[in-house]
Formats: structure tokens, C-alpha cells, sequence
């Protein structure tokens, strides 16, 4: 049987677990494709040797020396980070080694330059694990939609900040001891700041523009607004609304531009992602043809990072057994059709709004609010005012019928600058019932 | 730019869907792949001329001649039904011609003989559209989860069904109205035997079930009950248990055999299925390595479908072009490695079931049932008696710990035998929460 070599760049989570997954589904890929797939080495830094059913896997800490290893047909690169990551990958590509990469924030930052050499060396490069984890949204996107002109993209696609706010949800408790809590179990890391503060989400969101729409499009791009303003209250509000707080990342297809955004967004419960809970992941695409479409599945994890990972080894080898390396283009368009589109600028949308409002108990504060909504035409849909407990400010929250971005900004500026407002006014877009892709 | 030519039996509603698709996705397709996909004839008995759009069609009423056209590369079959479908097909193998299908009767009925023909000749056989409408699940299960063991497989994959069971949820009415008024709105078709009584949800599991555990199977092997028998009460009882009732396919993997059952479920509503509404369809499978994950979206339609088929074709156009036909197995493992696999009599299952037994409202009722039940081990979690209206029967319903099925058979026959029992009880399988795949 041929035999398709590996060469794994990073033994941690996520390299074990693509060992763990090579390892234990050999016989079953093999059945299935009539190939060996066979890690070879592993290059690794900071461990003294394999665990012990690795004894015939080779570990090494120069990773140059295993790219260059002729023996080697595919190098997979888990180590996560912009550098050494983009490094070995460039070295991989020009040594005319395949790549496959869990890393999004590579991807999505020097995408550019890991593509174009891929296509000049006529190398592919797998990336199936950067996002929704084991979900194989890619391919979908890629190979499943082929026949789709993407209308919309909109995902929880980062499982840390989606444990957060159902954590929230289910138990009423504060963002800051949740995050807390996950960081002791393991569920967040020590730096969580790419998770909450939706960057994560974002380098995601990248990558599926490119691949919807053959598109440039850099991180700058995208509107980011992370979780860790929301607190319980607001999570209690939306609930009374009949909504869920998740963070979402939303693109919609207006043809000369399309939307990027990533925010903490309330999603109807009727709305399947509202019902999108833990860990978990989602991916919901509206297609011309195909109509909605969701993918759903746990976005992280050794193991489920492992099956993509291991799916995208799968694909490479066929196309090297077969001889149709190239066979799809990694970024769904051919390179010569990927190409720069505006970015609709986010004062231009227009929403329905959730407003929580801190201000001091006295009379004639709801009416100055009022006021100044009414200058800029946002028509008041719903009004909670919760009685004030002890001496602090009172929570004024409104729900807005749909209005415009650059409105609802400047009546919020003037709104904070009251005398009688006393923090921040929270906003939270709501998810439309007419967009509500279901 | 490469041309490959389709030839399309059947311009129904899903033929003139795929034609529509490939139209208005041509110059997208190009981009995504080099690769000009044309349809170059229709073979249709029933229709005089193709609407305007595709005049350069050419139309004709001689399948067979069109088949044997030498410039046809591959042919879609879009006319359902066995025959003359599966001559179609088999001779569009013989003539050396790659296949496309939508037809999930013909492939998990025929499906030995079309599989092992086209492996014969070496041409490739695309049905994606067969389970799941648009959904690219076959694509899913067989790429995406290369390195999985499917340890399960659970779906909503008839929309006819969960359109019907939705309106029975939401609106109460009963399961005669519902069903005219979908057949009067076109949802569901003038003889909807296949869809209600679960035959059509039989056919996709059978094709599921070949591709996940590699086996042969046949329709004879899938224990089948439909959803004629279920009343609104059900449906209320079954919120009252926090449920929702769904047509749900169910295989799970014991290694040394597999079960195979399509019947109304309930389903907890924190389970994503229990969220599926409406004709949508939705499938879920564990694996070992990527846990669980679902693929949702529309079941059937026009250009769904036609989205679906025109993914198969190319797919196939891109091995053509490759030169790499045959490079993924149909039916995900190589044609060696698919054999025979026991099934798990349905008699050997165990799960939590609701009753509702129509009884004389007499008094010693209850405890005559429940003696029966006792006798057979069958632990009851909850009971509800609705008083009567007027002079009928009365419901008992219950819900049991989860009880074997043979237990459940004997003691439901016995019931159903007391002349205080006025109706045959329904039973209802209940989804274990020890199983709630989430």
C-alpha cells in the first residue's frame, strides 16, 4: 500500500491529538482511500520523547532538518503564533512539501503569502482545522456550495466566549468569575484576550470571506467587538425580549461590498443558533441555490482538531496518489479570480438596537433620553425601567425598532454626556426577524 | 477553458432546477474550478420545449441515444422511481459515462448493482442530493470524517414529515388536515406514503449506514414506523415531558452490529434536532475522534437539490480534469472493505417510551395497567390522566425509565387486550438523555 509520510510540527494539544487520530484510525483511512497515512517525525522543541505508542515516530527539535527530508511528503504546522509558524510554513511550501495548518491567526494575516507561494511551487496547503475545529465547514464551503453565490455568513465560531455567555445564561453569574472558572478547568486559556475580545472569531470570519466571496480582506477589514461588557442583567433583558447574547460573526453579500463584523449580538430563540450552546460551534451560510445551510459541531479540542487535521492529510494524499495535487483551489476561487471588494462601512447598517442605559433616579431623566432618540429619528420599540436597588443609578433599557449605526452613535454620545447618565450606555444589536435566516 | 458536457434525463422540478443552477453558476463555477460545466442535451418524454433560457439545449425523448452520445461526459439522472431510471443509469455506465443521482430510492434499493457496475467500468457515481437535499452531508460524512468511527447517526431527513409534525406542534391541528393542506400547497405529494410512513427516511438511512460502517445493507434491515398514528395529544403530552415529537432516522454503532430504526421520537427540546422546524432537514452523527456533528438545511426544493447535483457534477468535472477518477470511493470505503454487518434486533433495545392507553374510565383501571407493567419490570417515571369529555375513553398517559423493548411489546399486547382498553395504546420512543448527543 502506498505510503503517504508526515512530518507534525508541534507536539502539544493539538499535535498529540492529531498522533492520537493517525494512530487510532490507520486501518479504518486505509479502507478508506487504500493509502498509509504515516507520521514520520516530529519536530518538537520542548518535549524529551513521544509517549510510548509513538516508539517508531521519530522526534526531533529541528524542524528545518524535517522539512527538508525528502522522505517527507506532508508537514503539518500546530504550533499556533505568527513566528516561528509562518517560517517553517514558508520553508515547507519552497522545500515542495504540502502543508496542513490549524492556525487562523496565520492564515488569516499571512494568508497572502503562504497562498501565492503554495501556487508557485503548486503545493496545497489544507486548513480544514482553522475553523469550527472538526467541523468540516471548508470543504463544505468550498466543494459543497461550489454551486452557490454566498448571500450571507454568520458563526459562533469561538467555543471559549460561546461557554462564557451560556455559562451566563444558564447560571446568572458574572462574566469575570465564569472566565475565571474556565480558565481553572482548562476551557480558557491564560490570556484569554483573542477569545472575549472577538479577535479569534475575527481571523475566522477572514478566511471565510476570502473563500465566499474571492475576496482580500485583512482583519482591519472587520468591525470587532468583543463580550466583556455584557453582563448578567443584560443577558436577563434579553431573555425578556425572547433573545439570546451570542457572539456572532455576520457577513452579508450586498454584490459592490459586503458586510464584516464581529459582536455580541441578540439572536432570537426561534433562531437556531440561539440554541447553539457550550463549547460548541456554528456556521450558518445562506446560498443563492442552497438556500440556509448550518454546520455544527465542538469548534476546539484535541480531538475533534485532530479529525480535521487528519481529514486535510487525507485530501493531500488522494490528490498525490491520484496526481491531481491542485485538483481544488485551497481558497475555493483560482487565485486570479481573488480580488479586492469594498467592505460596506458599519455607520451605513442599520439594526434594531438594545440600549442599557445607567442613569441617576431622578425625574425627567426618561424623557431628556426620549428626546434626544427622537432628534435622530430611533423609534422606541420597548421600555424597561428596573426600580433601583439601594442607592445606585436606575437601568433604563430600551429596544429600538430597526435604526441606523451612524444615528444610533452620535445619540448615544450625546445620551452618555448627560448629567444624569452615569456610565456607558451598553448597546446590542439585535439579529432582525426579517433577517433571521431561517 | 475545459468543457465538460452534462446530459440531463428528466426536466421535472428538480431537473429544471439543476438546469436553472447551472446557468446561473456558470460563470461562478469557471472561477472556482477552470471548468466549464454546459448542459448539453435534455432527455425528456413529457415536455415539448425547453423554457427560453436554454435554447441552446438541445431537448430529445431519446434517453438512450443521448447516452451513448459520445460528447455526453456525464449523465444526471433526475426522474426518481426504479425503473426506467435504473436501465438509465446501468447503461450510462456500459456507455463508459460518469453519474449523477438525486434518486435515494433507486440507490439504496439498486444500489449493489449500480455500485458495482460503475467500479467495473471505472466511472464515478455522485448523490449527494439523495440525503439531505442541499446539504453536502455525503461529502461530510464521507471527506470531512474520514478519521472517524461513526459511532452514531441520528436525522430528520424527511421535510414532508417535519413539516407536518411542526404544524401538529405549533398550531395543534390534526394530522389529516395538515397533510391536505400540504398536498394543496404543494409540500407534500398526491400519494405521500413514502414520506409519512418513514420509507423515504428508510432509503436515505440505508445510504447513511453503507458509507458510514462500510456494510451492505437493504430497506428489509430498517425496523420503519411512520407518523400517521400520532394525535395532537401526543404532541401536547409530549411538551408536557419537555419534548418534541420528530421522525427521527437512528443508527447506533456496537461494533459487532449496528441498529437500524426510523419512528416518531421524542426529543428533548435542549437537543438541537428537537430545534429543527419545518421542512428543514437536519443529520447528526458522533464520531470517536470528532464527537458530534450536525449538518442542517433544506431537505428538498428545486434549486437546493439543484444546488446538490451540480456539487456532485463537479466534483466529477474536476477528476475528469485531474485525471483522477475514482480518487474517493462512492461509497467512502473501497468496495473490498464494504461487507455484511449484523443488525440489533429491534427486540434487544432498551430505551424510556410514553404510552397513551385509551381506557373505559372505570376505576381499577389504572391499577390493572400498572400491575401488567410491574410484572414486566417496566418502571413508570410519570403518569398524567386528562379527565373525559363527554363520554369517551379516557388517555393514560405514561412515561416510563427506560424499559426493554421485547418487555414493552408483551406488556402493551397484553394491555391492549383487557376489555377496559378501547384503542390500540400508542407508544412513542423517548431519546435518552444519557444518549442527548449534545
Amino acid at each position: 500500500m502506498k505510503v503517504i509520510n508526515v512530518g507534525l510540527i508541534g507536539f502539544g494539544t493539538v499535535g498529540s491529538g492529531l498522533a492520537e487520530v493517525l494512530l487510532s484510525q490507520k486501518e479504518r483511512m486505509e479502507k478508506r482511500s487504500g493509502l498509509t497515512i504515516r507520521l514520520a517525525k516530529v519536530a518538537d522543541i520542548a518535549i524529551a520523547e513521544l509517549p510510548p505508542q509513538f516508539s517508531d515516530v521519530e522526534l526531533t527539535r529541528d524542524a528545518a532538518g524535517m522539512i527538508n527530508d525528502p522522505e517527507i511528503d506532508i508537514i503539518v504546522e500546530l504550533i499556533g503564533g505568527i513566528e516561528p509558524a509562518k517560517t517553517f510554513v514558508m520553508q515547507a511550501i519552497e522545500a515542495g512539501k504540502h502543508v496542513v495548518s490549524a492556525n487562523k491567526a496565520l492564515l488569516s494575516q499571512e494568508g497572502k503569502d503562504i497562498f501565492a507561494a503554495a501556487a508557485a511551487k503548486g503545493v496545497e496547503v489544507g486548513f480544514e482545522a482553522s475553523v469550527g475545529g472538526g467541523i468540516p465547514v471548508i470543504k463544505g464551503l468550498r466543494e459543497g456550495l461550489v454551486a452557490n453565490k454566498i448571500l450571507s455568513i454568520m458563526g459562533i465560531m469561538n467555543g471559549t466566549a460561546n461557554y462564557i455567555l451560556t455559562r451566563m445564561t444558564d447560571e446568572g453569574i458574572a462574566f469575570d468569575e465564569v472566565l475565571k472558572d474556565a480558565q481553572e478547568k482548562g476551557y480558557a486559556e491564560a490570556d484569554p484576550t483573542y477569545d472575549i475580545e472577538g479577535i479569534d472569531t475575527a481571523h475566522k470570519l477572514v478566511i471565510l470571506m476570502t473563500m465566499a466571496y474571492g475576496m482580500n480582506i485583512s482583519l482591519d477589514d472587520i468591525t470587532i467587538e468583543g463580550i466583556t461588557s455584557i453582563e448578567p442583567v443584560d443577558i436577563e433583558f434579553a431573555r425578556e425580549f425572547g433573545c439570546r447574547i451570542k457572539l456572532l460573526a455576520i457577513s452579508r453579500n450586498h454584490e459592490e461590498h459586503v458586510e464584516a463584523r464581529v459582536h455580541p449580538t441578540m439572536v432570537p430563540e426561534n433562531h437556531l443558533l440561539a440554541s447553539i450552546n457550550g463549547a460548541y460551534n456554528a456556521i450558518h451560510f445562506t446560498g443563492d441555490t442552497v438556500g440556509n445551510v448550518l454546520f455544527y459541531g465542538q469548534g476546539a479540542g484535541k480531538m475533534p482538531t485532530g479529525s480535521a487535521v487528519a481529514a486535510d492529510v487525507m485530501d493531500i494524499a488522494r490528490d498525490i496518489q491520484a496526481g491531481s495535487v491542485g485538483r481544488v483551489p485551497s481558497l475555493s476561487y483560482l487565485p486570479e479570480h481573488i480580488g479586492p471588494l469594498g467592505i460596506t462601512p458599519i455607520e451605513e447598517l442599520s439594526c434594531p438596537f438594545y440600549f442599557r442605559i445607567s442613569a441617576k433616579d431622578v425625574s425627567g431623566v426618561l424623557a431628556e433620553i426620549s428626546g434626544i432618540l427622537a432628534e435622530h429619528d430611533i423609534s422606541i420599540e420597548s421600555v424597561l425601567q428596573k426600580g433601583r436597588e439601594e442607592q445606585g443609578p436606575v437601568s433604563i433599557v430600551m429596544r429600538t425598532h430597526t435604526a441606523p449605526e451612524a444615528a444610533v452613535s452620535e445619540a448615544i454620545a450625546k445620551i452618555d454626556a448627560l448629567d444624569v447618565v452615569e456610565a456607558p450606555t451598553v448597546t446590542i444589536r439585535i439579529l432582525e426577524e426579517e433577517n433571521d435566516l431561517e
